[in-house]
């Protein structure tokens, strides 16, 4: 038996991808059996909902089974096909790995991998000026020191400044492998308002920034006080003065938003009493204590992967609920009505549903504001201790920050990943993703939690220009991780965090990052246009925009040959017929060298 | 049979302690024999000269046999005593230890523990200003940064600085226990330099400073570049005012020298090509390969102690003698033409006496200069590496760090030692030191090599008081360690090298400290006078001072009650005796409370 069916066409699946709950889903298969089909059925389901599975009869239409579907919940749905002859049952589930497009046929119900379907509650309204967002990611510490005389501003107690500001960056440990003391540079506030010029320069409009709240650490992910700017950092006034420039310079700024944990020296927990307040560790009698799950009093509590120092917060408890999102002046409202335009949720995952939800109400308050969150993986369906994510389907977050686009970049790049691999892999990204998340989500292709760009590639140039070729004309935001538009280098944490090398550019990089910035300023049509990836066979890759009368074609080498584009490698199945003509006539029989990179807007 | 001797009495020898050499010593001992005495031998011999050793026949006087003896070396002699009579020959030598005073009689030879005789070349002159000196000790990076922003003079590379001056010293180590950052305060000479009237009115006269020439650590044991003042301390301007100053305000100033090793990053060593002239590491070629000892070259060579950051040099190679204490353009002959009173040789264990010879030859060029060693026990005996050295016989050192008398100050104070111990350990030491070592030698409770006094006493206040009152009263110059004088506690390295507390001051403690400084300076005679330490039973120790019409009693309660003083408990054996019983007279019925330091100059 064959079985003909791809979520990725609209001549099987209409329409493509996730729809808002409510919509009527229609969906053809083609069937060819040797013996006589006495039913084909729909199978589908809502997530977590197996019990009340929904058989659809599907209907012959000449040689094509069809029916509709409308889910009517938000969430995740997942489907099969069935198809009943006198002598078999077979089933048709996509491909295993969850991939959408073409599926396979399984001869055994159990063994059924299932279609996504996902579903949401209504289409997200995203800002514009986060739409055509072209943003930049600053480690604080790390990025520039204001003081025209060099000095720290507040340096802590128990703490070390590195010595140059070409100091390779590394931990403090103890031979239990704790950090004993944090290590700063020293970079602040005043540093990165003087460096507005050479961001606007370089092309940024969204800055967003690694926490900025008082902590001990250099990471500041172990907050001390929501509400209150590290003094290494500067003071409230500096915040006010820097909003405000970026704002001038017609850019935003989004701030890392950490409530999964406090410090266990923040005013909250207070574990050494830095604090003036009463914290949980204390006393029971502090406001906070219920804040914190305490297995033993007051020396075990939870905490973020059990780093002791990182004390969890009870996401359930109303107090701090209130505290962060629910009261007027919450942690939230506080600094956005100060002018913060979005926020960056560390740990999403950490995060109940509820909470999200409860930030992104507050948030809502005010106009244009964007909620990003930090999601590893497939966003659309995460499961985060057995529990099923709810993040994108309305309400809660409007993208994530994109890792699963880096991999997708860097794995193609470096050989681990084939062309055909990387087409199926963001497509599914495309399919399973609302639209406006696969087209406003907060791409990037390295961050303070990854290994730097280039030492991912090896150090290879081309790679890296490619990558950021990628970066910049991928659906979705660009965020450029500081240093990486200058060729820093560095792998894992702390290596990846070391301070901007203000005295050693490398001024051709930087160029070319600027003229992608410049670029992609240029093309904001991309932001709400089309977009249908192809392949090269086992060398190279493209993707195609249209909207209107305008389109625009990209296609790379992503081999270690000079090859010759034929007819017959061009995969172009999810590019429209009248667009893949001119797409296979613009191509066929380009040279490709080695790291090309081409941009095609006249085809 | 009973043998009656002591050193420490001239009617037993005569004179006390060493001696030029030349200088006809008399010996006498009385001997009770049950059996007629046939002969009665001084044997004695000089150091490493067993085979030559001499019989002298003693001759019978009344009940006592005498002889004279005349050393012609510089050195140590040693010698013991032999009685034969009909039954036996019974011999009598020191107290197992190397005391002086009473001995102890030996059935045989092989046992005999023999009296050391120390024997000098010629008596050192002390230039005045060290003979009064009033010393403070200060390890440059933890003192003071004069800056008036604050700012660190050119932090090095790959190294840190202390966020804030009270955080404690930590060494920054991998797991394989190796410094890979260097930590750094930021202390400087132009922190000493505004430090100055502090210092003056403590009452310091003399400044002892640690290293300051360039080199990678904080310590700067590991000399980079000795012609060159470490630019974090700051230029040779700076240098040059402080010495100035220094001297203006009527104080002078001692150099660490260091000249065992230099750093493996060194202008000489130059392993990772830091400096721009040609390293040993670097080639074969280099002017400064025969300095070094390589077993396999480049990457195996001898270093002080294994510690592979620090290559010991070669001190019989003739360029590197020349290249510190040989040529006219010397470094003893820079530092010292540039104002430099003194300088105190770091491991003289690891010197050759040629070597230590050689620098006090190019001192002796300038007038009142001062040279002390770096000897952890009794100098004048000290063997190192299997090689009696001759350190004070003349024309070598003329003080050493006196450590021996810091751990008697400490250990009878922490009950450790008892009175009668102490007496004897110090009156070994009056013995064996030529008189102007003993008078002048470099006192200290502490140094950045030692756990700090207070700490090492336990916190106790009362003995601290008693530890500055007989580092003060004892004979030699005394030498605070920076800090010591305002409470700073802190055990061995790095603990002991905190940054100096200038606004956590403990000012009682300050002015007890100004007291003892000012007393002393107001008793210079006692530097020309004669000296006997006595003791109190078990409970207590004191000391006189005498000196043409003047004298000074001390007398100190070392145990933890109260106590009157008995007739019975004074031992003042070594005490003359008509100042004896006017210390009884003043002594007799005294109370003495715990904790007791008790002056007395009227009696």
């Amino acid at each position: 038996m064959v079985i003909e069916y791809d979520s990725f066409q609209s001549s099987k699946k209409k329409p493509f991808g996730a729809v808002v709950k409510g919509t009527e889903i229609t969906f053809n298969i083609k069937v060819h059996a040797s013996d006589d089909i006495k039913e084909v059925l729909l199978h589908v389901a809502r997530d977590g909902h197996w019990d009340a599975e929904h058989d659809h009869p599907m209907t012959k239409k000449a040689m094509t089974y069809q029916t509709t579907f409308t889910p009517k919940c938000p969430g995740l749905y997942f489907y099969y096909f069935e198809v009943i002859t006198e002598q078999e049952n077979c089933f048709y589930g996509c491909l295993d790995g969850g991939f959408g497009g073409e599926g396979v046929l399984y001869m055994k119900r159990a063994d059924v991998q299932m279609y996504q379907l996902t579903v949401m509650n209504q289409v997200e309204q995203i800002p514009e000026w986060y739409q055509h967002g072209l943003a930049y990611h600053i480690f604080v510490d790390r990025f520039n020191n204001g003081n025209p005389d060099g000095h720290i501003n507040n340096p802590k107690p128990n703490s070390f400044i590195y010595g140059q500001k070409s100091d390779l960056p590394m931990y403090i440990r103890n031979s239990q492998q704790e950090v004993v003391r944090w290590d700063f540079y020293g970079g602040n506030l005043l540093g990165i308002e003087k460096k507005l010029p050479y961001l606007k320069q370089l092309g940024v409009t969204v800055i967003y920034l690694s926490p900025i709240f008082e902590a001990m650490s250099n990471h500041r992910y172990d907050t001390g006080d929501y509400f209150k700017i590290d003094p290494m950092l500067g003071t409230l006034d500096d915040f006010d003065h820097l909003v405000k420039a970026i704002h001038d310079s017609g850019m935003h700024v989004i701030l890392d938003g950490v409530f999964n944990h406090v410090g266990v020296n923040s005013r909250y927990f207070n574990q050494a009493g830095v604090y003036d307040t009463l914290g949980a560790a204390q006393s029971q009698d502090s406001r906070y204590y219920p804040w914190f799950t305490f297995t033993k009093y007051p020396q075990e509590y939870d905490s973020w992967w059990g780093v002791t120092d990182l004390p969890t917060v009870d996401k359930n408890n109303v107090d701090f609920q209130n505290f962060i999102y629910g009261n007027d002046d919450s942690v939230i409202d506080y600094w956005t009505a100060r002018g913060v335009d979005g926020w960056r949720l560390d740990v999403a995952d950490e995060l109940p549903d509820e909470f999200i939800m409860g930030i992104r109400h507050a948030l809502d308050k005010y106009p244009d504001k964007i909620l990003i969150g930090e999601v590893w993986e497939d966003a659309s369906h995460k499961l985060a201790y057995g529990k099923r994510r709810h993040y994108l389907e309305g309400g809660m977050l409007q993208a994530v920050m994109n890792y699963p686009l880096r991999k997708l970049i860097i794995r193609v790049l470096t050989g681990d990943l084939k062309p055909s691999e990387w087409w199926l892999e963001l497509m599914t990204l495309k399919e399973n993703y609302p639209t406006t998340v696969f087209k406003y989500n907060f791409n990037n292709i390295g961050s303070h939690d990854t290994t730097r760009i280039l030492t991912k590639l090896h150090g290879n140039r081309d790679w890296l220009q490619q990558a950021f070729g990628m970066l910049f004309t991928l659906p979705g935001v660009p965020c450029v991780y500081y240093g990486d538009e200058t060729g820093l280098m560095g792998g894992k944490d702390p290596n990846n965090r070391a301070f901007f090398p203000w005295d050693k550019l490398d001024i051709n990089l930087q160029q070319f990052v600027e003229q992608w910035y410049h670029w992609r300023a240029q093309h904001q049509w991309l932001d709400m246009a089309d977009f249908a990836p192809f392949y090269l066979d086992s060398y190279g890759i493209g993707y195609v925009y249209w909207h209107d009368d305008k389109k625009l074609l990209i296609v790379l080498n992503t081999s270690s040959n000079q090859r010759q584009i034929n007819a017959n490698d061009m995969m172009l199945d999810v590019v429209p017929s009248d667009l893949a003509v001119a797409v296979k006539k613009c191509l066929i029989g380009m040279s490709l060298e080695h790291g090309d990179f081409n941009v095609i807007e006249d085809f």
